[in-house]
């Protein structure tokens, strides 16, 4: 089959034909890819950043984005069926830890991660667990949905988290329109009555979250953070949500937070840096971020589902997947880049 | 009545005779002292460092940590007699706004604070509101429990915070060893089964720690993170509670938190600093605490009332106050320094 | 003053002239009723239900839903202006126990209930406490809101219980298309994106829920259970919320919760009958509701000042008091009765 | 290898020679067991009254609360190994559906519960899933600790999710002093400092409970509610845990219950009848408990390694299974039955 393959740092990936991945285990289920996201992690892999981290074996398949069809299953999978829609949980893990069990797979103690430890998605094929398989509710068209498997799973994650925060009346503060602010407004908006404030650097950017829930947005322009105190009488945020977590974005996060409020980092890149003072005067609270669960991921399927959260995709063949990376990198994609096998492969 | 009046900054408190407060509002509570904590903020003040911060007038009478019974009430108080033993919760506080309806009333947006901003304790009568008195339960004498009115509602609050993380089987380090910790130990004791590490740089203290209910101690020698990894298998605590948060300890607090686990800061002075990408990559969370909720404060009563949180106190008259300071300022005081006032004074 | 007496029970009430109520307290506030909404519990009043319970001395003045504008205010009242426009929370709390600190008020160990127990706000003024009045949202007219004081509170303090079980991809069933319910839905709409699936006997009420948010109607005719069961992969609701309580509909909830499930008593009449081992063996809740808090009153007028929350209402003057009682008895009235004083009574 | 079978229900279960249990599954587990507890379910089993819920196929073995040592694993099974002393959670749970992956386990979609439905565990050896086997801590015997695995487990449960209602100054009745009783006293006193009164006929069994952690007792003689309400100020308690269920104590349970209270049914057999006006009047719950997961199963491990849950216990030979029968159903055993395989079984 072909796959999108990285033989050596700093060079680009190639697509190439390799050997089908097969059932050995008997929870192991191979997928038929309808589509793999392509998100900036990609880039960053490619260039090495990962290479200390997730000590791969190069070469290797990229792809940790994926959604498409059950292909084949191992002896002991009885809930999943050959040909049934479906899109992956990043992470494959093993069920028995205390957080498997918990509900909180995504701290699993022995998990491995697909196109960033191991073989991924961007190919005809991908070999996963049972445990990662996610069944698409009727009328879900897996490379509309790809994209929602790492970075719309990571906004809803945070979103869910909030919730419980932003109870009407109160506000809270997206700070990044971009794609995971997208996601993330929308399923703000879905779950609460919050007054939701965007903001961004790109006007542009701004004015389209109106459509997805918004209901104020600043441009981040130097005042932005006076702008937002004076939009909440002085006191800043109930919570913020802050997708860039760099370039200044994790100070005014933590600055636009109210007394008893919580700063969510999901963004990252840059440093916090708060004296204990300061903590402990207004308790504040700066909460980590990570993935969602694999029952997150149902959840979110629901909203796609349901309408209440659209992605904006961009399609590209699965050959073209250095142009579709020139295109993120340059910034000429809009929404999130979705790489299809071609249909001879099967 | 006498008192311990601050003229001037960064000279010594005087006890002097000064007019008797009366009741004049409508909720207006005047309390007879029976004991006045003696906290290192009073130090600091005297040093002047709260000056910008509390904006109060000088002269005025330094103590927020009160207890004692009730002298007169306001035409409007109905729910307290005179006589009846009390403790004073630290803020005077509004009862109507968002936060004092919500059970968060330390964070009410129209508060006083006597001692700090306005008269306090360290006096033979002290005036607060009826919102802010806790009657003693039977048995309860007021000077034994006066420095649990501040200090100890720290710790009462963030342990309350942090138990239902702290499930049996889960490990929660107890970051210093001194006021604070003593009674944070006693009630994470009385209200969970996780196992309790305490780390302190003073062996002796440690070795008192024991007896409140610590399962292992560890000394602050520079190898004291490691040994923390140690004992959790290398993962870290689930909840680190630091009631230092300084010198350091307000690193080493953040790198003992477990994945997915949380930093209570408590003690402050320092700094935490820590890059975006361990924030979200391991999902931990930092969390401010400032003082209990009038509630809070009941409940520690209770736990105090039965002999599950007892406080090491050293009572002086009110009119050594400076010998206490100096005491208390060089290393001599051990458990906390209570000012209790003459009873010929009545 | 113009007010609505009721002098003997099972005798139609009057209106008649009665001295203003005036301010008396330190925190007594009262108010220029704008609308006094008519409520089922009013006719029960009259019939002499509530005699024994209320132990009200006649006559007195009914009315307890109430709203208007600030009139005159005790002298420790600060946050609180003539003229402002407001709505009354139904009780008069002490804001002194350990529920009105929890943010519980509703379980106040010491509260009256005007229109109740004591003279209410059918009438041209009704007196209060400032404990227990909410400012209005800018755009929002007191008469149009008054009913949401009760009734409404009730709902959205059901369904703000309810959120947290009702994830993406679980189901609610509301019973009950009537007043309480139609509030009810638009708030489960606002706050979550659960499927909400309503019941009722009559299939024109039904028609109504879909454009506040209902995903699916099921008419009330012998065979709803088995068709919620059907609807739900035979396992039923993961939350109920019965708003009718009596004539079976008590019994068919309980029926419809599924195993882990919630059903939430709001209506009242009838009466829940089920073995211990069905309970034990399901593991499902029976959960109790009564009115909503100060806060929570609060949170429902910024629902409704956003337009996600509407009342139908009817307006009378207060003379016709009895039309509207009658229309109301005999299933004439669309909506909420609203009873208004005239302007000439100002 | 030996087992106690049942034949037919109403006759005696007998000790017999059957094959030993043999790993077909990937994830199967078999267990050589240490201690088999005895339960009055078991005699309810011979009885005939779970042969229509469980329709199990006679003959069949015994037995649902074991410990002992791992024996052989499946192929894919790499975080057991044979000769680890273990315990096993009652059921056999899928691992994938919604329930199991929110750490709810006990609610599984597709569930076996060997000694009720399929072999269990009084015989030499038993089989089970990976996903049931708990790894005892050093220092706990497997016959010390069997009847938890249940009985015990039941108990943890209910108290786990009561502890957040049991703040201190809370009172929390507990109904029966019995197995369950036992264990839920000691876990309410490990995980909470709340007031701990204890009803029971029998005097014998509480004056024991003082031991445990109880800190009233309440004889039940029919002046027992009375006596609860007189120690609560007339209020009640915020939680009742109901290990009874039946004769009575169901109707008792409810009446001692306070506003806003939650009334926990653990024990089973009557029926709870309850006027819904009451239930809203008053904000009641009444909550549902089944056995506790998998998770739970691991705390409370901890709890009997820390000595903080101890478990009164007689042991049997495995040949003996009607002595200890006949021994529990005429009241003659201290404690819970064991019943042990000899040696020569291995």
């Amino acid at each position: 089959m072909k796959a999108v393959r990285l033989h050596q740092y700093d060079e680009r990936p190639v697509v190439e034909e390799v050997a089908e991945p097969e059932v050995t285990g008997a929870f192991d289920v191979v997928v038929r890819i309808g589509g793999a996201g392509l998100c900036r992690t990609d880039l960053h892999i490619v260039e090495g950043q990962w290479a200390a981290k997730s000590n791969v074996a190069l070469p290797y398949t990229l792809g940790h984005e994926n959604a498409g069809w059950v292909h084949a299953v191992g002896p002991a999978v009885q809930h999943l069926r050959p040909g049934e829609p479906v899109i992956l949980h990043p992470l494959v893990t093993c069920g028995f830890c205390h957080a498997c069990r918990a509900g909180d797979d995504v701290h699993c103690a022995d998990s491995l991660f697909p196109g960033i430890d191991i073989d991924g998605g961007m190919a005809e094929l991908v070999k996963t667990s049972a445990r990662s398989v996610v069944k698409l509710p009727a009328g879900v068209e897996p490379a509309s949905v790809a994209a929602l498997a790492d970075a719309g799973l990571t906004a809803y994650h945070a979103v869910k988290k909030a919730v419980p925060l932003a109870y009407p009346g109160s506000t809270c503060v997206v700070v990044g329109a971009g794609g995971l602010g997208h996601i993330g407004i929308q399923c703000l908006r879905a779950l609460s009555a919050t007054r939701i404030v965007v903001l961004d650097r790109n006007e542009e950017a701004l004015s389209l979250t109106r459509d997805w829930g918004a209901d104020e947005t600043v441009v981040v322009d130097g005042s932005h953070v006076e702008r937002v105190l004076e939009l909440t009488d002085g006191n800043g945020a109930e919570v913020v949500l802050d997708f860039v977590g760099e370039r200044g974005a994790e100070r005014d996060s933590w600055a636009m937070t109210r007394r008893a409020g919580s700063d969510f980092v999901i963004g990252y890149g840059g440093s916090v840096d708060v004296p204990t003072i300061d903590v402990i005067s207004t308790e504040r609270n700066l909460i980590g971020n990570l993935v969602g669960s694999y029952n997150d991921l149902v959840e979110l399927m629901v909203l796609a589902a349901d309408g209440r959260v659209e992605m904006l995709t961009q399609t590209y063949p699965l050959e073209a997947v250095n142009d579709a990376m020139d295109d993120l990198d340059a910034g000429r994609l809009r929404g999130r880049g979705i790489l299809v096998p071609t249909a001879s492969g099967g």
